[in-house]
């Protein structure tokens, strides 16, 4: 097969499913995976808040101080409550885990089917980023955005596809990349600051009076500033990726990847602060900032080039993390089982190429143009993000084990925090927010619904103890023939091998044929029966189904079953397909899914 | 079926074969029908030998009158030529039948080759000028050129899918109109003429002396005004679609049809000649005249609307004419057979969707500017032309029949004159033709393969006299087993009916589901042999086809058949099927084309 060779080139020789334990990722591996996306959001996070500041002149810069502690505090108090969990969790806890089996299965449904949607985002909207970064360099490329983009998601989901360990080694230098030249950036600005290099004069001093600031404003920065934390919660779904120790191991990597984000953060809020620096349309805050401190020199495209590769990776997260829950929701029945299989390179491949297909849409849909998605995308980030926290507040009640009332605090506090700025996110973002709203109900029905469907499926197949099959008596075998061919003889041989009674059809479309055809029968299979179907009209479905219904009633009556023979010519060359009538495929399909009987295709094989 | 539904509403409620001959076409019908494509070029002909001509000046365009002449001879031989084949083919005698029975099978195909593809330019070609027409109308639809295009010939393709005589009914008006329209314009200007309305300076005297004058250019205008001529041979492939007696009524309408063409074609080039018109870029020769002639009141419009109606009507001589063609062609097998059948409703619907579909391919790959396949269009209706005509002075050779060698004597003339034509085409515009020379060695070389395979098929279905079958022993009938429930129990009594020994197999992953299948096995099918396949790989589709060779090579040796039964899940609702694994459906295909087995799908009903 043509194609097996292609998909092999593609995405590499199965492995063997024992090979699994070989994928799993260790820290520094899991590190780079995982963490792309939280770190990438550095890159416009601050900026978020200066635009939204910036409405009120540079004045009010000073504010992205305070509120940069407020995310700070925000960003530790997730990693904290993310660490309970994960120790709680140890074989995966996303929000969805955590808050179906502690606050119920539609809060499960809620936290992960907004994360299913998010992680669709995530894709979206990084991949967009990066390819806007890549054509700001190489403004000939922009009218190539949306292709460009695609073929990038196409990229990374071909290294999804050929496993995790894989993708990981290609990806895995970027990140690094990225925090060497952020932490570059930021020591040789404070170095500068130090040592006077600076003018001090470029800020306001903190504490200035701003007029017309308003809590609204001020809040609304914030909880732009909060897109910051998205992508902290996919260490926690993907404990099982872990080397063992999975907890410990994964516990130290979302500590060491809070500490590098909150180290980003605020040097880069901080300089951006110190260096007075005003969003500007045609230039990113980062890349004012290096400008400044760096100059336009190799070290300022290293930054940049750095940040635009990251951005593109930060997508990957969602390719770890979208089919680790899927498996969870196929386990709890509520999507389809396809989402279960793993591929031939131990990935799952249903999972991964549904994330590519929908993020492609996304981008085609929005041509590009993402960035209106950052608000949806954060807040469904926060609503998993309450939803697990309070689900791990009734645990620690409910189990009580040493020292649960300082881990249920955390939890709480952590709660509190999450729940306020999903509030802020609706109440200063609304018109951008709403959209939750409509789709997080008909993700919880429609998952319902597929449940449903599968449960009253698996009640059918069971077998139970009183059940008594029916013994079937005998077999009756129709042959729909078209003429007197060795296709036809070649069917009816099997039909007498498996058949208790025999009956050839015939379609007649003019009494000439009809007449012909029975003469002809007569002196050639004197022993089957042969029916004619005459028709007025073109079709052949119909006078069949109407033959087969006749002798179904009898065949149900004698508890005999119906088997219909259907040849099926297979063509030495592919393309010889074409030239045959397939209308023995329409009439299978037809049988199969419209007539209670059993389809036996039976090949005959051209020679030449 | 919803689909059936659907289609219905589309092309009406299927006919019987009995109404066949109530489809059949009267001669005023027939002239509607087969007739727009050679009566709508008046609209474009007579402009495209003034064009050529004007490159030398308003003195030049009394040549137009010594060429328009031309055109006229060349339009009463092929007339007088057609007319003695109908007589001759009966049957439908298009250039196809009559090359190929004359000069031979690779004649026939270069001319019914050249036919097919030009059917398909006509169309694309007449329904791009028809919306050029609508679209200079109203100028604000121009950006939807192509898609109005395309929408037209979808129109025309379901008024074709209904059947031929209702199409006739609302395709014939236009028609009517389009002639009473141009006849009224031309008697109106004859008029003004003679009664002195019209001042007798405006053209050139005939016989003015021409500075660079040369026979290139003179040959060039010629062949541009043949283009006026395609569309003449529809009715001699149309002959069986005549009310009887098809032959007579056939040559009838043909004549009456060239009648019309020379009235309209003569007139429209004298009166464009005595009023000395000039090519606009902006607006046709025709319009110019109706606005000089009648002025722009509500008369002139008639003649714009009537003119563009017929443009987009002329692809409907395509849709008459094509299908007839092709089923030519697939009679001798040098097409796909399908092209044979009769849809609901009669008409040759495979005909008729290719048709469809590859003209508007045509239309979206030219943008709708189908201008520049004009020429390639014309010249490939004259090679049918030439060859036809040369067909048929072999016939009189051979045949000699009373008064043979005037026959004769007609169609070599016409022979010679449409010969001409070609050399001329290829002389003064062969950048715009020469494709042909590449597509028609291309579709000769094409259909001969194609009639290659279904003779070797025929060779292998034909039961000859010596022939004796194998007799088969019994029937091995393996069947996949996923579990223990309801669906297997279900197969596993189907398969003791119909086979002489029974094996069940079981695909593992790993072997610990291995062992417990196995035990479970035993308790509850211990008659029922089970093999379980261990496999370190992720694919069921292997160790399946692995386990069936083995099982294929014992088979052959005791002349058994082998019989796969494959279950498949049939859902109460269409949307739960994608809720169940479609792998069976791979297994089948995959086992169908690549494995000698019969298939035996075995469906599962759900009740809910």
């Amino acid at each position: 097969m043509r194609y097996s060779i292609f998909k092999r080139a593609l995405i590499g020789k199965p492995l063997k499913t024992s090979e699994l334990g070989e994928q799993r990722l260790g820290k520094l591996k899991a590190l780079a995976i995982l963490s792309s996306d939280a770190l990438s959001s550095v890159a416009y996070g601050p900026e978020q808040i200066i635009i939204v500041l910036s409405t009120l002149g540079m004045i009010a810069f000073w504010y992205s101080v305070p509120i940069g502690f407020g995310v700070l505090i925000l960003l530790a108090a997730l990693i904290l409550s993310y660490r309970q969990i994960i120790y709680a969790y140890p074989h995966g806890g996303g929000a969805y885990i955590v808050s179906k089996s502690n606050l119920g299965k539609n809060a499960g449904l809620v936290a992960g089917g907004s994360l299913l949607v998010d992680y669709i985002l995530t894709v979206a909207v990084s991949v967009s980023a990066g390819t806007d970064a890549i054509t700001s360099a190489f403004p000939q490329l922009h009218p190539y955005n949306v292709g460009i983009a695609s073929l990038l998601v196409i990229l990374i989901t071909i290294l999804n596809l050929r496993g995790i360990t894989e993708s990981a080694s290609v990806l895995a230098y970027p990140v690094y990349l990225f925090v060497l030249a952020l932490v570059l950036l930021i020591g040789v600005g404070i170095w500068q600051i130090v040592s006077g290099q600076i003018a001090s004069n470029l800020h306001a001093p903190i504490g200035a009076a701003v007029p017309g600031i308003s809590l609204f404003l001020l809040l609304r920065a914030f909880s732009s500033g909060c897109s910051a934390l998205t992508g902290v919660e996919a260490v926690s779904n993907a404990v099982p990726n872990f080397k063992e120790p999975e907890a410990k191991n994964a516990v130290h990597t979302l500590m060491i990847m809070g500490f590098i984000l909150a180290i980003l953060f605020t040097g880069t809020m901080f300089l951006a602060y110190w260096l007075g620096i005003s969003p500007k349309a045609e230039e990113t805050v980062v890349s004012q900032m290096a400008a400044k401190i760096l100059g336009r020199n190799l070290l300022y495209y290293f930054v940049q080039g750095t940040t635009a590769l990251i951005l593109v990776l930060a997508a990957n997260t969602g390719f770890s993390a979208f089919p680790l829950l899927a498996v969870n929701f196929a386990t709890d029945k509520y999507i389809p089982r396809m989402f279960l299989n793993r591929g031939d390179r131990l990935g799952y491949s249903n999972g991964i190429i549904t994330l590519s297909v929908a993020s492609i849409l996304l981008i085609i849909i929005f041509r590009g143009q993402t960035e209106q998605l950052i608000p949806l995308y954060a807040v469904g980030v926060f609503i998993p993000f309450t939803l697990s926290q309070t689900g791990m507040i009734v645990k620690w009640i409910k189990d009580r084990p040493s020292g649960w009332l300082f881990k249920m605090m955390i939890n709480l506090i952590g709660a509190l925090i999450t729940l306020t700025v999903v509030v802020i996110f609706f109440i200063t973002k609304f018109s951008q927010v709403w959209y939750v709203l409509i789709f997080l109900p008909i993700i919880v029905f429609v998952c319902h619904r597929i449940k449903k469907h599968y449960d009253a499926v698996g009640e059918q197949l069971t077998i139970k103890a009183g059940d008594e099959t029916l013994p079937l008596e005998g077999n009756i075998v129709i042959v729909p023939v078209a003429g007197i061919t060795k296709v036809v003889e070649n069917s009816l041989n099997y039909a007498k091998l498996i058949g208790d009674s025999v009956i050839a059809v015939y379609v007649a479309f003019d009494r000439e044929s009809e007449k012909q055809m029975e003469e002809n029968w007569k002196e050639w299979q004197p022993d089957i029966r042969l029916v004619t179907l005459y028709t007025s009209y073109r079709s052949l479905l119909r006078p069949i189904a109407r033959f087969i219904e006749i002798v179904e009633d009898k065949a149900i009556e004698e508890k005999y079953t119906l088997t219909v023979l259907i040849p099926q010519f297979i063509t030495k060359k592919r393309w010889h397909d074409i030239l045959h009538n397939q209308s023995s495929l329409l009439l299978r399909l037809y049988l199969i899914y419209q007539k209670n009987v059993i389809v036996s295709t039976v090949p005959f094989r051209f020679k030449k």
